[in-house]
């Protein structure tokens, strides 16, 4: 019976992870500061005997008793209101929250996935984004303490396999949505089904012919895992190269919600990608990994989660 | 009489940097953890009055008492060899470090100068490189722990000024050479003055066609003061836009020298730049600034001082 620690294992994608690894008959140790992750994901899973909760910073010391086979790290706001907050303390959780998780991965000799974003490609000039890309990411915006954070996490794993031999994994994560995103962290899926549920107009920004690809968190989560027990160590792209303009997404959420709200065009933020879609061809010969669930599919699961978090 | 504390104090172009400061009449607290940098340099340093020197490293705690008004970050390995041989370290110096100078920034009301590099260009695919370029950096490569590292810093300083109205000068340095560099740090200009000096061959990596451009250390010091006392925060480059290949440099070695060595190539190092050259007119325009002395005056300073040093 193998352990996991999930850090960040109360946020969206996390939480879905450790009910995944829970549901394999795996031991889980979910570590989350509860910055942004909520306590009501992990609620359901704390009946299993497999699973315990650790409240805690990963960029303060960590001590962890026992054996441990595996560590996906997915702690780090991950929404752009959210990481910004406090960019020093982005900054901290990708280099000396990473640094500290590559030395208990070395301790336990245990194999560690860092969960990197489609992010570090920037504003890409390339399409789809293949790993071999070296991004576009403007180093002084802000957007930079999340997109330049997640850079450096990458540097430190591949440094920590040069230097010590530490098993690494790093995918490379797409946008991903489902049931469990925080309804107020500004992401476009939760945004719209938010805002169509609640008979509000739905922000669109610019004009709305910027895309997006997105992949519906349980694709995610059985990549993750089939990345961890793979034998490649990545960087590997993550995501659904379903593209879509975002204007067709709000069009789709306010077809499936049956809302009357109306689509209104507010301007485009600063260093916000202008297009976005995976290469996913690395994922697929590595792993025979592929997205299998549409966004119809998805929006429809999601829009049922949201309807009945508003409700409650 | 205004108080610098100039970190990194003791390395080869702080040390300079702290000799015209206290020239300019100013005091100068040199914070260095001589980790690359080395006593020697500021030996000489010591008989004046407003010099003090504290053995530190950038990212542990720094207490400094009394009025500080300039910051110059240099604290940081600046050759492949020495950042490559903790890359945990030199990415902790260039996060953990930043954040801890723009704390004291902030508390002091001081303004701070991060030295940041033209290596945040990576490999460049524009030519030469105007600060609007976004770069060309492997992020999993053996240099990605000092690019990545520098790109981050750079997103510290700015956060800092969003954050917190902090006062940041950000110059982006170019090849540098000069009285002081350390003979031992693979830096192409000093490999090739003591490999030609020793008589040994000079080892030219790939075929020699690769260019650099490289500043005398007496302009840049007196660029990085001129940013440093303008209205101006960068990134701006900083360096000398004469371009040579690093064949013809070993060949100007060769006959400044006398020496009879012979040039001998080897292969590439892996990320090594093809072709690196700054584009001034940002600092031309802002500081009316432009290097002055000749690579030909440079090389001759330079020789005269490794020819002294090796022979002590």
């Amino acid at each position: 019976m193998r352990t996991n620690i999930v850090t960040g294992g109360a946020g969206f994608i996390g939480s879905h992870l450790c009910e995944s690894l829970l549901a394999r008959g795996e031991r889980v140790i979910c570590v989350d500061s509860l910055l942004t992750g909520s306590e009501a994901h992990v609620r359901a899973l704390r009946a299993h005997a497999g699973f315990s909760f650790m409240r805690q910073d990963i960029a303060e010391p960590l001590r962890i008793e026992g054996p441990v086979e595996r560590i996906y790290n997915l702690a780090c706001p991950a929404s752009p209101p959210r990481y910004q907050a406090d960019p020093f303390h982005t900054v901290r959780t990708n280099t000396v929250g990473v640094i500290a998780l590559l030395e208990l991965a070395r301790a336990h000799r245990a194999r560690l996935l860092q969960a990197s974003t489609s992010e570090v490609y920037g504003d890409p000039l390339e399409h789809p984004q293949r790993e071999t890309y070296r991004g576009n990411v403007n180093p002084i915006g802000p957007r930079a303490c999340y997109d330049e954070g997640k850079r450096v996490a990458e540097t430190l794993c591949f440094d920590g396999l040069r230097a010590h031999g530490t098993q690494v994994r790093v995918a490379r994560i797409f946008n991903t949505y489902g049931p469990q995103m925080a309804p107020d962290d500004g992401r476009v899926v939760s945004n719209f089904i938010v805002q169509a549920l609640a008979g509000e107009d739905l922000t669109v920004y610019g004009d709305g012919s910027q895309t997006r690809s997105f992949c519906y968190v349980s694709d995610m989560v059985r990549g993750l895992i089939a990345l961890m027990e793979s034998d490649a160590t990545g960087p590997m792209n993550l995501g659904n190269p379903d593209e879509r303009t975002v204007l067709e997404i709000a069009q789709r959420v306010l077809a499936l919600t049956g809302s009357r709200s109306r689509i209104v065009h507010v301007a485009l933020p600063q260093d916000d990608p202008v297009r976005r879609k995976p290469d996913i061809a690395l994922a697929k010969a590595t792993l025979g990994w592929e997205p299998q669930v549409t966004l119809e599919e998805g929006l429809k699961e999601t829009v049922a989660y949201f309807r009945k978090e508003i409700g409650k």
